[in-house]
């Protein structure tokens, strides 16, 4: 087992790097005095790159990434104060009166440039504004998740298979097919709807939203997993039928993919990252659902499984993004997010399933995490990819598609996983 | 074919107990001066019974009914006045502030005596109001039925599995199962949903409506009716596994069963009224969707056929509740509102087919209901339920679950078609 010592060392230095590194960095470099929310674009250096586009994404991130931290104690009221900025020009840019929902991407002064509606986005809109309220108290936040949650209901439900469609014109209208990807289904969505229908639940009690919140993971559990590995499929039709993943045109996942454009990936295929994601994001909604985190036990163990076999580099560290379901990873290069959904998930496995496995596994890819992924002379934030020994492929550190969110909230739910191991 | 002087006859007899008998009999007895709303209990010689239990069904029916009257051009102004009674009180009365959705039943005075949200109920809130609102412009019939759609978004939606489920207790947690029913799914109430979007549909043009009502038709189509024969299943699990169909305790069809209380029925057991119904709804589905018709001419022909083979007597006119889906009914009483469906969906079968068998079924269902289901002497509305022969054995023009709808809907829509024949 890890020793004390060893749980404590990782633990403030875990502590010390996100209250005086990373949060600081955002704390006072990305606020925008001169219109409002945030500047969300740095390069390798840690440097302004002179871009000032706002996308929905980032500034829906920088509230729950704000709002999150406060709710778990830290900032002295910073964080707190932040989250408010980022509502207040979120509430007064985004927000489409005449057809319902959230405009995608809006110039430095909030003018919208991208009316289009992407349901990824709406999901981000219920996550951070129930977790805005439920760390300040401030209505507002809690009629803005519910009036997301309405568009949800109201345009992206399909009534006649379940689940969600993902992208629409500004008037709620699918976009077309191909890459333009309104087709389709993702785990992605799904996932992301599952973490947001949580949040709300744990906002309101409501019984519809936990029926909802429960039907969005029996629908996960029984059509978006692989039948015979229990592993994620990314891309489906609208019945479910599984479908080699493309990307798609309307952007989030630029970090999430640097073969971008590239030929459909076999249906073998799988990513280690959002398997983990889910696997201690389900365990986490057991937990706001009152049920024992034993019921998914089952799940956290064949997600980490996979991960520690065959999406964890054992001689450089780390996670890799795409792997097959039963094979050793052929593309080797490290996307940032993954490391920071493997971290949690990995503790979620040790306190749960107490096998000395996942604890080893999580020090691999924390020190990866550490000692290569992070931009320490540049602030602290995450690269965004890394070769398989750790040198820098894309520094960038924040851009319209990649902020603070998995970074912060890696750290922020693993300090309070290594503290109950303390315990 | 049809003769000119037949049709023309027809229509006219029609045309006259429509304006002269029925719309009078209620304009003049069913409004409650002391209350507002109306009382909708009458017995077999139209006397008031002296029950004045109020049903959001029976209320919102009556809203359905004079606005659908009144956009159809008749009543002079006084259709339109009553359907805004029934608005007024509906809207004052029936709407839970707290949880969302109509309350199921009231008193007199309009307070509430049963609390329960019935899908059933929503369907016709949806239906009702945006018929009043095209009848009338009144726009709080427009912002009612945006109301109700959203309860049935935010509430009714089975996001696993697609479509609706139907009974809940007032906080929306689904009742209990077995003849609680909370369970199950059921044509009618995804029958009517389809019928209550393709008029919210004509309300918005809004492409979300377009596209839930595409998506409600599909369901049907593809999971509600028999894979052989093409009929209606009446009842599933929420996995829409077909399932004997039993009746529930939450009531509002009790006019649609004799045997309530009974054994579940076979699965191979279909209505036909219901089948019809379904059938002319849906190609005014297609109609509002600007569809062609003939895009369901083959359904139309698949339910109008077994109708005519199975469902209608051919001794004593009329048309059976329910019937096996390839033999003769066994059970041969007739019941009021199959009549009414059967009406427009056999003119909507000679229209479209062009087959002489429709009409000759349409009179045989025509005759029946003008020689034996219509109380003359009574006022006009129509009995519950009689004999093979016709003899009465259950007189009730009117109470909690029987009202105008069915009967003054079908001489709308009856007159609308002879017209097009006469044309």
């Amino acid at each position: 087992m890890a020793s004390a010592a060893e749980v404590t060392g990782i633990l403030n230095q875990t502590q010390v790097y996100l209250t005086e590194v990373l949060l600081p960095f955002w704390i006072e470099h990305s606020p925008d005095p001169a219109y409002g929310g945030f500047l969300t674009h740095f390069d390798q250096f840690g440097k302004p790159t002179g871009e000032t586009t706002k996308t929905f994404l980032a500034q829906i991130r920088m509230l729950y990434t704000m709002a999150s931290a406060a709710r778990a104690g830290y900032g002295n009221g910073r964080c707190a104060e932040l989250a408010k900025m980022a509502a207040d020009f979120i509430l007064d840019h985004y927000w489409d009166e005449e057809h319902d929902g959230w405009f995608w991407i809006a110039d430095r002064q909030g003018n919208p440039t991208c009316r289009d509606k992407v349901g990824y986005g709406h999901c981000f809109g219920v996550y951070a504004f129930s977790e805005y309220y439920l760390a300040t108290g401030d209505e507002r936040g809690r009629r803005a998740a519910l009036r997301a949650y309405d568009a949800i209901c109201r345009h992206m439900v399909d009534f006649r298979h379940g689940g969600f469609l993902e992208l629409f014109h500004r008037d709620w209208t699918p976009l077309a097919g191909a890459t333009s990807g309104g087709d389709r289904k993702s785990l992605d969505v799904h996932m992301h709807m599952m973490e947001a229908f949580t949040t709300l639940y744990e906002m309101t009690g409501s019984v519809s939203h936990r029926r909802h919140l429960e039907e969005v993971i029996e629908l996960i559990l029984a059509r978006m997993l692989h039948p015979k590995t229990g592993l994620g499929i990314a891309q489906f039709a609208y019945d479910f039928t599984p479908l080699p993943a493309i990307n798609f045109d309307t952007t989030w996942g630029r970090d999430a993919d640097p073969e971008a454009g590239k030929a459909a990936k076999p249906l073998d295929q799988t990513s280690p990252g959002h398997n983990v994601e889910f696997a201690w994001l389900l365990l986490h909604a057991a937990d706001v659902l009152g049920l024992p985190r034993q019921t998914y036990a089952g799940l956290l163990r064949t997600m980490c499984d996979h991960c520690v076999a065959f999406g964890i580099d054992p001689e450089y560290g780390g996670v890799y993004a795409d792997v097959p379901m039963d094979r050793p990873a052929t593309l080797t290069e490290k996307q940032f997010w993954q490391q920071g959904e493997a971290l949690v998930a990995l503790l979620d496995a040790y306190l749960q399933l107490g096998d000395e496995t996942y604890w080893q596994a999580f020090r691999n890819v924390h020190d990866f995490v550490f000692g290569k992924m992070i931009a320490w002379e540049a602030g602290g934030e995450w690269y965004e990819r890394l070769d398989r020994q750790g040198k820098v492929l894309d520094g960038a550190l924040a851009h319209s598609w990649k902020i603070n969110y998995h970074s912060v909230r890696a750290m922020v739910q693993t300090i309070a996983r290594l503290r109950k191991i303390v315990a």
